[in-house]
Parts: structure tokens; C-alpha cells; sequence
């Protein structure tokens, strides 16, 4: 049977500043990536994101990132590996004891922003982010671009890893999403979004920019969180996939 | 048999900063408290620490502190105890994760400058912070000024205690710390400092500046780790300690 | 004649992260308090706000916090007069090569929060900021809470200052807000706020909680930027003040 | 004549943590760089930094970094030129503040580590960086490496500009230092280094590594400040420059 897992960035308010409209995503996905403190969060959003996420019974998730509030993690940095290694052990760790002291159980570990994107084409960075998960705790799932770095170096070492794919954002031949600053990045009918989706869940294929068909892994799709617009077509995408026959369920589920 | 654990406040360095003989005090000292990045300490700091550490067969445990960088965490702030709370269950994870990718398994916590003398005064501070603690891991030892409302909130909640005791501080007759502000509130002769330990431990007193002895209890003694003096006052102590028949031994040591 | 100026902090986003109603407020205000960096705004902030307010014929002033971005300068800390000193000179330099990159010139200087309650009461922290403030600028206006120690202050080191009161904050006997924690702190009837406001400027006079008649002086009010209410507010007692008789003009109009 | 400025950073200390031997550096350079806040000093060290500096009669320059902290500023970030105007214009403004409360006057601009690399290269970057100091003060000098498009751009729009060389670090054929992470990239003879020092400022020429003559233009030579090595290598170029019938003063000297 098919199924996908439907994540979602939450937890990225920071002290008087808020962001996003979380309790309204938490009824419509499967997955919460919750941030860390470094591009966006702080110790009392983490613990009252990861409350919330609970008690809508939505699987827990590290969201690590760059050391860059200003930029929101969107910035790449030159850090090393090493860098990297330590940077997502603090911050898996610093969630982990939020979910740990409200009786959960942290299901995965997704990268933010520019950390994400730099992991997708780094196979030194990859490594070194998966090594971080695996020590911290092998049963942890990586969530990764799919195809990426990052989900061969999670394999590689033995995670559990979930290839995400995007609903509004376009594909390229190598099976990399087109750069937002480039034209056509984004998809912004909805209708196009959810066939997407379902086209890569069902089988397996993506059209490309340039036209084309290329075979693509679907374990999870990354729904946005913020905008007026974010919980309707979360609502929307959960409804199609399930009327055509796709289970909506967290990436660790058995 | 008397017994005493030495500890002391390591991994203090940030960045291109460093602070503090570290490896040296790890041959001396029985537990560390390692700085988990909000008023010292980074990530890289804290891996390299950890590994020391366990390497030397220190006990590990987080030295979680205020959001103060520049202050070093030694300025008071207005923080709610939910914000103590908060903020003490981040560092405490934050370092864990070290721990746990390293091998180890963290012993203690102990809340650093401010925070910690804050909490020796607050009932409220005290109970939340003895709250993170014991959900993060119930099995943790909280390490706070010798019959202080922080150890009193820890064996309430039923967490595991440890009386910290000062040998180069003078007491008052209320069992605080002679303010460092105030004259005569170090005591620089080593000898002196070296007495004052060993009849905490064995007689569970200690003189006040006031003339008079006062009860205490005496489970760990604080060893200040930077300045040249550091180690070498270490060595001494803890010399003068076992050939006073004191078993020099980590808090949570059976 | 009556006259009184329309203040508001401004400039309270931080990257990714938006606050405030700013432009609306612009075009109803006389002086703009434009945070710095520390407890909000970031340096691309600073300078669009500092852009919009000239465009807008607005007078703009710093608006310097605490360092604590988490609690946006609400936290009281325990800063020496010397740190106080150098955190304002560092934030007033700071906007002024916004401004002064923009071809204007900045007005004033307006502490916040916390900075702002505890220079209120405190003789020291009132003569560091009046210090700071003069010495980068003596032509700038030190605005502060009417009556307080920081007004006292600026006018004994020689800077013009402005006694700032509030339209929606009730007053204690000796002239002081009455703290938000209590019950009858805010006024929530706009009638009574613009009442309060014109009286303060027309008979320097205010009711305090307590149900007596204290002396006041007004030379701006502090009026909010923030929630859906600010801009309409902004807007009545504008409009209430012009019709009673009282110019509107920014402190430093000659 | 012959003459040369001798620069050093200074003012990288933060809070608790000490850096360099500022005290003795200051007896023997003409041009001091003072951090800003953002990879390293805090508004205390920049007042005493700047109070030293114009004690001991050096010139005193705004040294803007990158925000990263825990990378003192040495990691490259992918900021736009938009953003690098903005940080620009922030730390110099902020540092100036305490050179006119100090009643001083700036000299110069010298960006810091990542950012000083990057602009070496880009045009773009180099246009902002040096618009933001035309704008905040069209007299300050800019410093930036010799020969690249840093000092282009300041030359574009009209500043003042010293092109800085190194007497540590080994050339390439286009005139850009080799990279720390390759062989030979540092001269650790003093010999050679003050030979290759007095070489470009009187003949206009330096060896590279590859082996042949270059020219280059020697207006300012960056003098280290940290290590216990740095005061006495710094009296030894002056004292060998002096001989060589060069004379050291400030870059804004008359």
C-alpha cells in the first residue's frame, strides 16, 4: 500500500516574535520538525511546540541549523564537518531533553535551510551530520532531500533515513530542486502541487523543468507552515492523497 | 569513612577564546562541570571536554547557566521560573547528547554563576529548576551551595543531592557566601583554605566571619580551574585530603 | 500654546521575524524610538526604519536595550552603571550611521524596558546613560518616564530632555506606573486614555489609582505600535489632541 | 620618502575572555583595528581599546566583522551586498561612538577576517562595504589588500584607501595570499618577513611563492597582535623599517 508521512517546520517563534500558525498545522500533518535555538526557537517555544505536537499525537523531529538567527539559517556558512558533527549534536540533544521530559520520543532528525541544502551536495558534510545522529541515537530516522548526500550517507552508516520531495517546488534533470532565485522555482497552483505529490507517491516519477520524467523517492513531503494560506492547502494535500488511496502516516510508524 | 568529590567548573572556552588549565584539572578533580554554551562553552568545546573528561575518568555533568555571554552568566536577570526551567532542561540535553555519543553517562548538574546563586535563595527558582532536572533524567545528582532551597527543592522532588561546599570562600552565619564585594570574602592563604575543607568534611563545621562555628554539610568542594594557582592548589588539596583519611571520590560514586 | 509629541518604538523586527505596524504608525507619530540590535531590530531593520521615518518628515531617536533578544529587553539585569554606559553608547552609535548615512539627524535617545524601568528609580544607572548620551551627542534630547531619575539626570549633565507619559498606563501616588502584574495597570477605554493624555498636557495634571490629583509634565507620549489596535489608536489621539488645542510636534521642533 | 603605517587588530576580547597583548602592541603600532561586537569585543573592551589607543596617540579604525562569534568572523557566509552595507555601516557607527565620546577622531575602516577575504575577490561585496563607509564618513581611509577590489571600489567612490600587505604570509602570482591551508602559506623566519616587508614599500615589488617578482603597493603592513611572540616581532619591523629610512606613521597622517 502506499503511504507518506506529511512534515512540517514548527517551533520557530523566538521570544516576542512569532511565526507560523502551528496548532493549526499540528491537526494536518505526521511529522513536526521543531527548531533548535540556532536559526530560529528558543528553550520556551521548543518545549511548548513539542507539547503541542504530542498531544496531536504528531511524531517529534530535530530541525538543526546554522548558528544564524538574523539570516534564519537560510545563509550558507563555511563550517566544517566537524563543525557540523557538533552543531547538530547540541541541538538534537537540547530538543531531545524536551521530549524526554514530556514522556516522548523523538522519531527524526531533519536539517534546516542552508544546512540542509549544503548536506544535499556535500558528502563530507552529509557524514558528518549522520554520524551525529547515529551516536546520539541509532533508532533515529535522517529525513533528507531525496536522493541527496544526505540520505546515502544516513544509509551508509545505518539510520533509518525518509527521502522528502516538495510539493511547490520544481525539479531539476539531476533530481535537485530549482533554485528559488531562478524562474519557475516555485509552483503556486495547488492543483499542480497535489498532483505532484501523488504522482511521486503512486509511481515514483517527477516531470523535470526541462520536461522530462525522472524516478524519485517519496517518504515524506514537506509541507510549509507559515502564510495564511499553509493549513488550507495542508488540509487539501492530506485530502487528496488519502482519496487516492495513499496513507497519511508518521515516518516511524510501524 | 569520610569522603569528599572534588569538582570543578571546565570547557569555559568559546570559540577563539580559551579559559581555564583544563586537562591539567582533570587529573585532579573527581567531577566536571562542563559550560553548555549560553554563558560559556560552544559545541566543539563541549564534545573535546566530554571526551577528555571521560578519558580521565571524570564524572560529567552540565554547568547549564543565563543567557549571558558577554556577563559570563554572573549578572542577576529577572527570569520567571518557567524560563529557569526552560532553559536548564536545553543545557542539560545539549550536553547529554555529548555525553551519550561519547559513550558516557552524565552524573550531575550544576547551575552556574548567577543562576546558582539566585537559586540558593529562591524556593521558586530552586523548584524549577529541580523539575528540569528530574524529568530530563530523575537519576541525575543535583549539585547546589551546601543547605541551600536549591538542594532542599532537589531531595523534595527526589532527585539525589550533593552539599557543595567552597575552600577559598567565607561563610556567614546563615551558611551563604560572604559576597565577593565585601572584605574578607576570599580567603587566599592556602593553608587556610586547606583547613577550612578538611574540617567541613570531618566535623561538618565551619567557622563564619563572625566568630562563630556553624553546621555544614560537605559532599563536593568547588576547585576553581583557570589562574596559574589552579592546579597546583588542586594537587594540594587533594593531597591534603587523603592523608586526613578523606576518600577523594565522584558524587555519585557507590 | 499646548504642545506635545507622539512617540513610538519602532524598528522591532529581526530578520525573518516581523513586528509592529511601522509604516501605518509613520504617518501619525512626531518622534520614532528605533530599537538597536539588542533587545530587537537587526542592522537591515535599523535602516529601513530609519529611511521610512525620514521619507515620512518622522524624528527618529535610539532606542537602546538590554542584551537579551529572548526577553526583548523586559528582563531586569544586574548591570553595572559602566555596562549600562557602554551598552548605550554602542547602540547610539550604531543608529546614528544609519541616520547619518541617510542624510538625516538623529533627535533623541529613549531607553527601553527594562534599561528604562530600572534608570526610572536609579539614580547611578540614570547619571551612566545621561553620560553616554551626552558625551556622543550634548545636542540630543534624553527622553525618559516624567519625574523619574533619568529626566533628573540628563538635566543635571546639561542635555535638553523630554518627561514622557502614558496614555494607557494608570499612576501611582509618586508619579510611577502602576506595574503590569497588578490589577488596573492598563487602561483599556480609549476615552479615558485620550482624557488622561489632554489633561496631562492642558492642567499638568494626572489621577492617580489611589484617587488624587498629582502633578505631571508631559512633553511626549508613548504611544504602541504593535497589535491591530495600534494605528487606529494613533490616529484618535492625534486627532482628539489637535482638536483640544495642542500642537502635535516632535521634541526637538523649535 | 619611504614611509609605511604599522596596523594591528585589537579589542578582541569578550567579556571574560582575554585576547592579544593590546597594551603592548600599542607602544609600537601607528594604526589600531578595534573590533565591533560581531566576531569579537564587546562594547567595555571598545571603549578601553579606543581609551588606550588615543592614549598612547594611535590612530583608531573601525574593524566590522562578520556576525559569528564562535568563528571570530573567519567562516565565509553568503551574505548580499545589501547585508554587508548594513553590518558595515552598523560597526563602524557603533565604534565611533565611542571614538567621538572619547574625543576622538575615526581614521579608517578596515574589514575584518571572512569579510575582508571575500571582498578581496568581489566587486560586488567591495561596492557595499565601501559605499557604507563613504556614507557613514567620506573622509575615513579604507583599508583592504593590496591591489584587490576592496581598494578598487574605494577608489571608485572617492575614499581614501591604504593598501595593506602582510609580512607573515606568502604571495601568488596574482597578488593574493596563499591560503592557510597550504603549504608555505606562512613566513615563520623574521628574517625573511621584515626583509619582505621592507622590499615592497621601497622597491614596490615582493617574490612569490612560485618564484617571481610582482609588483604591489605597501601603504599599511598587518602587524599580529596575539601570541607572546607579537610585541617583540612588532619592535623588531619598526626598529628594521626606521633603519631602512622608512618612516612608520598612521595612514591619515599629513
Amino acid at each position: 500500500m502506499y503511504r507518506i508521512d506529511l512534515n512540517c517546520d514548527l517551533g520557530e517563534s523566538y521570544g516576542a516574535y512569532k511565526l507560523g500558525v502551528d496548532e493549526e498545522m499540528l491537526g494536518r500533518i505526521t511529522s513536526a520538525n521543531v527548531a533548535c535555538g540556532f536559526h530560529a526557537g528558543d528553550p520556551g517555544v521548543m518545549r511548548r511546540t513539542v507539547q503541542m505536537a504530542l498531544k496531536h499525537g504528531v511524531a517529534v523531529g530535530a530541525h538543526p541549523g546554522l548558528p544564524d538567527l538574523i539570516g534564519f539559517g537560510r545563509r550558507n556558512m563555511d563550517i566544517s564537518p566537524r563543525e557540523a558533527y557538533d552543531m547538530v549534536v547540541y541541538q538534537i540533544g537540547a530538543l531531545a531533553a524536551f521530549v524526554q521530559s514530556e514522556g516522548g520520543r523523538m522519531q527524526h532528525v531533519k536539517p534546516h535551510g542552508a544546512l540542509y541544502n549544503m548536506a544535499a551536495k556535500s558528502k563530507e558534510l552529509s557524514e558528518a551530520i549522520a554520524e551525529a545522529v547515529y551516536k546520539v541515537d541509532p533508532e533515529l530516522i535522517l529525513f533528507g532531500l531525496s536522493g541527496s548526500e544526505l540520505v546515502r550517507a544516513g544509509e551508509r552508516i545505518g539510520l533509518k533515513t525518509a527521502n522528502e520531495v516538495f510539493s511547490d517546488r520544481t525539479y531539476q534533470q539531476d533530481g535537485s530542486l530549482t533554485p528559488r532565485n531562478q524562474p519557475d522555482a516555485l509552483i503556486t497552483d495547488d492543483d499542480q502541487s497535489v498532483s505532484q505529490v501523488i504522482r511521486m507517491v503512486k509511481e515514483g516519477k517527477v516531470l523535470t523543468l526541462q520536461g522530462s520524467d525522472i524516478a524519485i523517492s517519496a517518504d515524506t513531503v514537506c509541507i510549509h507552515g507559515d502564510g495564511a494560506h499553509a493549513a488550507v492547502f495542508a488540509k487539501r494535500i492530506r485530502e487528496a492523497c488519502e482519496s487516492s488511496g495513499i496513507l497519511i502516516q508518521a515516518a516511524g510508524s510501524e
